[in-house]
């Protein structure tokens, strides 16, 4: 197995900024940062000593891995840009095929972090789940033993089971925040503080380390207590949005219970 | 200010399990527990070695407060059955309007704790905001008062206030949860561990302590990536429900960005 050593990085986002600080906090060299915003490649180059640049820029064959975190609808395009090499390359994405890493380089993989990251927001990698593929079976070996290095939490997945992972992370992670939202402009209009509703979403995920879901469902829905959800429906007549999405999800609550 | 040493309570699901024995280590004397349910009744009389029985047997003029937690739509029918007074009557529902209880006696009161109880759970009440009303002041400082002793997070809010408190909680808390359900239930069809998932649920809410959730937002619909959202609702098709849900709220949140 060859050990990685040089990891470059294309893409200058969210999981770029925290993956590779943790990656240089474990000692490993990053070679650089290549994208099309040269200001934040910079900024980032910067702060680890190394080098920057637009995308055909980069040194492929310096690097003992490519890691390419950049909008899926983006990758096809930068791929064009970057110099082929035979080495080792890993997108970042929840739902990209392995596969359209091809046209750059045959050790295509995958370095999915499961986690939200927000740039202003610090974050323990430890604790993040790392979900790895590769095409090669020695490729798979030495980013195990990377993602090691900064995660207690790493799994070897399959194509198919990144996809269901990506998409209930959409739905526990996005879905969730967006209801948040919608509790605050709720509260807002109020003028409750968002504070007074935290303990309620904290308690609302810790039940779940000990329950499943299903077995936590609290509320009018799943109480059938169908005259306060014609009650919240009717007082939320003048806001359309939160009054359908209020609607279907109630209705689903009780249809799965049936 | 008369200060409320004696409460009775009327109903014995979760918010009476939780609230009595937090009442009961503040030295707070229960007189009984009283319901339909006679089994979980007794069970509660026994634990703090107090009386139960049938609505039509509570002592109404022996309580300080009776606390009054029951679902929304079987509290008309339980007021008929207990023998009036005009002592302190307070009922713990989001939704429920405080003069309901004017039947029975005019000293009506709202003492709502602002969390998801469940019976197998333990709970931290001092964390748990408390939303009071009553309808005289006298009645709402006692309450106060009491409520002080069981929690940091006390607050007089109106009845508009409360009910919109309430459909927030619905959104933040029951509707979260049900993602969380979903989120397994796809899992779970690819053998893939809940736990996974964690991480990402707790730094969701971790998050939204320093952001608003509006700045906290990630995910492919915030990031107008159509083509990730399109190959999730494919994945989707044959599970209508949350094909549904995934394109709903994927919408609004688009839509929230204009």
């Amino acid at each position: 197995m060859t050990e990685i050593k040089k990891v470059a990085f294309v893409g200058s986002g969210n999981v770029t900024t925290h993956l590779s600080k943790v990656l240089y906090q474990s000692n490993i060299q990053i070679i650089g940062f290549y994208g099309r915003n040269q200001q934040t490649t910079q900024l980032l180059a910067q702060k680890y000593h190394t080098n920057y640049g637009k995308p055909e820029e980069l040194k492929s064959c310096e690097a003992d891995l490519i890691i390419i975190s950049v909008p899926d609808n983006a990758i096809e395009q930068l791929l064009q840009l970057i110099p082929p090499c035979k080495t080792l390359i890993a997108h970042t994405s929840g739902s990209l095929s392995m596969n359209v890493l091809n046209k750059l380089s045959n050790r295509s993989a995958v370095f999915y972090p499961l986690q939200t990251f927000s740039k202003e927001k610090e974050i323990d990698f430890k604790n993040i789940p790392i979900m790895l593929e590769a095409k090669e079976e020695a490729d798979l070996t030495a980013l195990e033993h990377l993602a090691k290095k900064i995660s207690d939490k790493v799994f070897k997945i399959n194509s198919k089971q990144r996809k269901k992972i990506h998409i209930a992370a959409v739905f526990s992670s996005n879905f969730t925040n967006y209801m948040f939202h919608i509790a605050e402009d709720l509260l807002k209009r109020e003028e409750v503080p968002f504070d007074v509703i935290q303990p309620l979403i904290e308690e609302t995920t810790e039940k779940i380390k000990n329950l499943r879901p299903y077995d936590a469902q609290t509320g009018p829905a799943v109480r059938r207590d169908f005259d306060t959800i014609q009650e919240h429906l009717d007082d939320l007549k003048d806001l359309p949005e939160y009054h359908e999405i209020y609607k279907l999800i109630s209705h689903h609550i009780i249809k799965s219970r049936k």
